[in-house]
């Protein structure tokens, strides 16, 4: 992993017909962000779901790759018709959509010769000048073109193997986080929240979320900044808010 | 719900920096969309999730309401600081963010005006000629400005109120879906699916997804069409491809 810098932001675009009309449920938001988040202080600021269109692909890649330092794309790697992630990006890219020949040794390693039919040999193809992501559940890598890094849907597989995809990354600052639960509803402790937050606006982002436990109502506070020491300085007055108000917390 | 026109989309606009940060995995996505599909015929062209942002709000709403016929925002109708959903869209469309008169009148029976605290009446504020969407579980309505809905991210009180947004919405012609189960790997079938794909590509949206099932591993070939009678037509020909390969079918 590269040098720090200070704030590291991503986009993750989600490709996928399946995600779009409710059939499959999405996991790979919240691993990605979550895994960007704890080991490369990269923060996600935008997802998209969008459907498998070449066109939407392409105007997506452009304004993202743009707009955020890395773009994170699942879906569409895969052998049959519907998997146009690849080629869209290097239409994006205008570079030509190519046998990766590392890649394409890899699959032919792995399937053998003789099964490595036009499907497969599909997984090879990719945009001139993409640096591979190497994949260890199912050999097909993943790859990554300029800023736009491509993992595939399913998220066994995506999970194995985004750590290959680290070397690639310009690490952020750590952004730390607290929970704090409390059995309260929001509505009896918005006022003074939100004092709290116009008071440590620059530094400490106070996010509050209703939860259900074993039948009881509940708010969890969720703190997150850059300074264990702001954070800290917020959770000390979040604990005399709850005193003051005789509001449980809950541990665990 | 009203008459019924051909082809009716809409837009899921997720507002939360929970899901964002991969805190919260959301589950609303799956479940609207598949109730607009089922229910009202009306298709999920795009997906987005934002953070807390006034800005980042007004901008996706103004451009998700021109784009799409409609537009469904969940999160951030709450009593705390961070939910800005309401002023927000009021900022969008240039009305005012107002106290609604029946949401005030709701609220204010529902927890007694002793207990009806400012976070409290902040549920009742909403752009000027909203329309409300009753909420069965937790009294606080959503709320529909022009074409964009309001609902809360909660899913369990998402789910219960849902129905309610049905009378806004016209009605668009259902969308029928099968689900073939082969147990074969995409490669095997990809070059004939990507035939058959072309040949009913007006008509017919086929998807191929793995899947892992007891150990076994699987392509479930996902079809969907306006025509009942097309969806015949295909699936006939993938029992063939599937017979042709000696392919087992999956029956569920």
């Amino acid at each position: 992993m590269k040098k720090k810098i200070k704030k590291v932001n991503a986009a993750i675009l989600i490709i996928g017909n399946e995600i779009l009309s409710g059939r499959t449920q999405d996991k790979n938001v919240a691993f990605i962000s979550n895994w960007l988040n704890l080991k490369c202080g990269i923060t996600v600021n935008e997802v998209r779901i969008i459907p498998d269109d070449e066109k939407i692909i392409v105007q997506n890649i452009l304004l993202l790759s743009k707009k955020f330092n890395y773009v994170f794309t699942t879906g569409g790697i895969g052998p049959t018709h519907d998997d146009i992630t690849a080629k869209s990006i290097a239409k994006a890219f205008k570079v030509k959509y190519e046998y990766h020949k590392e890649a394409f040794l890899i699959l032919e390693k792995y399937y053998g010769k003789k099964k490595f039919n036009d499907g497969r040999k599909k997984m090879a193809k990719m945009p001139r000048g993409a640096k591979l992501i190497y994949n260890p559940s199912s050999a097909a890598p993943g790859f990554m073109t300029k800023n736009v890094l491509s993992l595939p849907g399913v998220p066994s597989i995506l999970n194995s193997m985004i750590e290959n995809s680290k070397k690639y990354l310009v690490k952020g600052l750590k952004i730390h986080s607290k929970t704090l639960n409390l059995y309260t509803v929001e509505s009896n402790i918005s006022k003074k929240l939100g004092l709290i937050q116009k008071k440590y606006k620059k530094f400490v982002d106070i996010g509050s979320y209703p939860f259900f436990r074993l039948g009881k109502i509940g708010v969890a506070i969720v703190t997150r900044s850059n300074s264990i020491q702001k954070l800290y300085n917020v959770n000390k007055e979040l604990k005399k808010l709850a005193k003051e108000k005789k509001i449980k917390i809950l541990k665990i």
